[in-house]
């Protein structure tokens, strides 16, 4: 028996145990996609227990407690913290087979030097050894990342964002981590949100650029793109139901624009026309700047009315969408292809039963642009757990080339979830380690590390051109 | 190697065997979704040999004899029951992999003590072996029953059935195990049947209340549901092709209705709206009983014409469903829920595609009403086997809290088929320990004891509260 | 740790490498689906290096390279058959967990008595080696085929097809290996193609009967059906994107057809019902004859217009197609078999998603006119590797009767293919072996030679008839 958490943790081999102390985890992280604040890097944000590190805004936590039975009072209501804490724990215990069960005892483990069970019995002895931490150290965003050994993160943001606290951070010698800002224009697009012209007059003030119609709308994106690209911002993101394509005739388009503008309601048909006008003009924008596209769908938001209306959006209450439309994906990307303006692209459906058709999709559009030009992203959100992982892993391996991967990222806003490429980083290495005592690949240690080094770090720097 | 069908069978690991033999094998079994019938109860049907308890009506093994091209005479035609029973043989010695090579094996051990390989070689040994023990011991439904430490378990009913049986065995002083009724209405929202009217005539003879409008017939269901409630009933069952979910006006609904009655035939949106309007009511009166709901869905029965005309429903010509349209059961859960009407609900889907997208809707929903209020169902039907269940539990485990899942049941019309929960208790200790053994959970014995006896036993207990 | 591609590859167990070595390695190989030209092998083309082998036509391994980044002119272009190698080698030593990976390694052993890794550090030892083979023995599409231990293949084959190669090869007294057409009829139910009018005309001409209605195609048909069935045809094919059930009126696909002779467009609704109507003719034809119908579904073709229009059809940029409406699907198996004009058939879809609800299908229309009269095809094309092969036979020993399956065939056009058939044959004994190792069928070598020897070679030879 293994013991639990030990070094090799999630490590069943020999090869594996070699290939993870050797190689993966010597190498620093790169999260290439997260949603960290730059304002809490900027100013260092400080925390001062486990509970605001661990429940702050953790809504899959969240989701756990909720599960376990424990009231909204503990979980996102004004109880203490130590209460909230307690609750967690009482939650956690019995969670086997849950991510969150691990991400916390590493969390635990690599930032607290706790090495116990996270269980009731242990909730005192916890809260006061983090707690004896949390005084004699400085535990905030910054060492919290240094502590991490990451080199670069891309955030995510909205084009109308002054990038203020991304050009604070690079301004400030004393912090040398990357922190970059990702381009994502999906409200640009959401021409049937209330606030939509709203947003398209922010943008028009951000850019200086008098918004009046599609071309006006294009010069003002592409501006603030450029004003990303001159602030290090080398990947984009668009967050969607799903990829639409629905070609309309310019005219039709501009009209469409006209009616969002007066504030009158849109299809969903023109929504999802407009969506493809606008995306197929941005990544032929991304494509001339060597930019990196990344396409998120298949989620079903805000499906608790009730939770929306006390506790807004990002709580907790999401969950996978149904059945993609993938011929329009593909025609999509065929027709971006097809006027040379299909970038480096990142396809992340939130479907697990999706892996092997966006495996075989991606295979369609690679070129030597790029090694591995098409990629499919690392297990997302619900995915990223150790059954999410491994499955991911295979499918590519068996329908695409794994070792041109790109590999893990966080999608996260805590500070202590870069746990999670070392989590990640296990489970690549027991997967290839089993193939290799398997006897299904050669024991060559040059060609393993190259694998290992180009999934964990490498493949991105080479990608994403930092 | 481990030797077939030991001590040990499906364990593969020490931790696993200690969780077994210690906890699992220990708990009595809540079996809380059946359809056996009750009257074979109260008559305590007695069986003369192996051929009326394996073949009578299970239509599980007559699909793998007709797979193994075996003519239909053998199956549910005139052949003695001896040919019956060796053509069965002859499917079933090369079935590897197949659950009924397993539950057929545990059965022959459980209730007949032999302990040897049902194969062609075997067969008149098995047959003179089994008739001896029919002739010798009286087995009847009760006395397998009370050989295999059941509790509770819950039929499934019509609101019109008159649960004689049902209070015949509560009243029977010398039989105290529980047979409690579902409350299933699926006839009274299936306005497209020819026979409507004339089950809603049948329900208001029953009822004693005159149905002439949505009001009556929502009375009269009630009436009908309290019944139910007075009889023992702590569980609903709803099987429907999807959860729809498709909102119309009272006065849409009132003609509607008006139409069914006269025989009229109603469109597939006019019964999805029927049915949403009743489902929604009877979620309600469900929430105000703390009753549980259950949802079966995705299902497409009699799919061979020619068949159906001659053997007729539940004869194995039923198959997995096409995609069910998830937006509809998750705006449905949502209604309920908005109008704090939302029940205790189980969803199961008989498609096994269908386990992450369920796992990560019941999140959505779960609250501090009951631990894991939202259950995802045991793999279903089709998914009763080793990977299907093994399937279940990791994703469950993945997205939710599996130790608060309500386990195992047996679905079935069959007396022995209580095998399953063998079988699926030893499926659970093993995935458990095998974790235990990786080092992927602490190996502590209290938490794990708590895990375990819960899954089996314990939550069931709780949360239906019989 | 296993020695990579040792004589045990991919046996993990001991019973697994005695079934292996004792029954499925001895066994011959039926190949009953395959794209290989007919005339390659009446006029016995020889190869002259690994090149022309590996990369003539197979668009697997194209993708790869693209994947890896490789310039076309080294895939598909006119770069030198040295340098194509070496690309090929490039993306190939890093394709960990890939089937080509092991395909390529299986074919440089097997017909060339390489046993070294394939990496870059060794390419010109392989092209040094093999072109020593090349110049010492007669490497041709016949010595291929007899080093591969081959009995029977079934190419793929146009009605209009002259079968003048399959005749040759049958009166060739010095090759005893049956190359037997397949009557692959779809060219005459695509009445949206712009050569349709044109393809009836050389149908025409070739059954010498003048087609001018659907009584003279059906006609036409058939005279070529008997024809193939005269040239020892024994299975036919139907590629499609799904299996449609659209019935029309006899007078509504009178005037489909005089439509489309006249080259108007018809509508996707009018060409499903012309495909249900011809279809179920002819599977009322092939019942007749006793013939297998074999369905390729779920496929998305030709993606990226623009290497289309460089490169055309079957180049690399096919993908696995959207949801299957398996509804229409059920309902054209019913209605055949209602009118007992079911012949047996196999299912391939391309999405691996659809394994187990092909199984519960199946089950509905199996009887006594055939063991395992339907048939769940082999892993098929993107699902053709190690992961995908295991969960096919998991589904479908689960959900049928895994020891009646017809087992593996190459699907392709490459002359070393056949490595894949011991590919499949290991990955078959492990999965075989692995159960019986885990006690979970008895250790009955008689049993257990059944089923293996079944699975490799007799199933095939006892329902095709050949």
């Amino acid at each position: 028996m293994n013991a639990f958490l030990n070094e090799n943790f999630l490590l069943t081999n020999p090869t594996a145990i070699t290939l993870y102390e050797k190689y993966a985890s010597k190498m620093p992280i790169i999260d290439y996609h997260c949603h960290i604040p730059a304002k809490d890097i900027a100013e260092d944000v400080v925390f001062h227990n486990i509970t605001e590190i661990w429940l702050g805004g953790d809504h899959y936590k969240w989701r756990l407690m909720r599960a376990a039975g424990i009231e909204e009072k503990y979980i996102t209501g004004d109880a203490s913290d130590y209460d909230k804490f307690t609750s967690y724990v009482s939650a956690l215990e019995t969670a086997i087979g849950n991510p969150l069960y691990h991400f916390s005892h590493l969390e635990l483990k690599n930032y607290f030097d706790y090495n116990g069970i996270i269980c009731l019995d242990n909730a005192d002895e916890i809260w006061e050894h983090t707690n004896k931490v949390f005084a004699e150290k400085h535990i905030s965003a910054r060492s919290l990342m240094l502590m991490s050994n990451v080199k670069v993160i891309c955030t995510t943001d909205d084009p109308i964002d002054s990038l203020e606290y991304h050009k604070a951070i690079a301004d400030d010698a004393s912090f040398d981590i990357k922190v970059l800002p990702s381009f994502r224009p999906d409200r640009a697009m959401l021409i049937r949100k209330p606030d939509y012209a709203d947003y398209i007059g922010q943008l028009a003030v951000v850019s200086g650029i008098a918004i009046n119609n599609t071309t006006s709308l294009k010069e003002a994106l592409v501006s603030r793109l450029d004003f990303f690209v001159t602030n290090g911002c080398r990947v984009t993101d668009h967050g969607l139901d799903f990829v639409p394509y629905n070609e309309k005739s310019d005219a039709d388009i501009e009209a469409i624009f006209a009616k969002a503008m007066k504030s009158e309601t849109c299809s969903l048909d023109e929504e999802s026309a407009f969506q493809t006008y606008i995306m197929k003009f941005l990544f032929a924008e991304y494509t001339k700047r060597g930019l990196v596209a990344q396409l998120h769908y298949g989620c079903s938001r805000n499906n608790n009315s009730a939770a929306f209306n006390k506790l807004g959006a990002d709580t907790g209450f999401d969950c996978i969408g149904s059945q993609v439309p993938y011929d329009q994906l593909i025609k999509f990307l065929d027709s971006a292809n097809d006027n040379n303006a299909l970038p480096k692209t990142i396809l992340y459906s939130l479907n697990p039963n999706d892996n092997a058709i966006i495996d075989t999709i991606m295979a369609c559009f690679q070129d030597s642009s790029a090694r591995c030009k098409l990629q499919h992203g690392s297990a997302w959100w619900f995915n990223d757990h150790k059954p999410g992982i491994a499955s991911h892993l295979e499918t590519l391996a068996a329908g695409g080339l794994l070792s041109g991967f790109v590999g893990m990222l966080t999608d996260s806003r805590s500070f202590v979830s870069y746990a999670r490429h070392e989590y990640f980083r296990r489970i690549l290495c027991n997967y290839i380690g089993t193939l290799v005592e398997n006897g299904e690949y050669p024991n060559d240690e040059k060609l393993l590390k190259k694998i290992v080094d180009g999934i964990c770090y490498d493949n991105a720097d080479a990608y994403f051109q930092f």
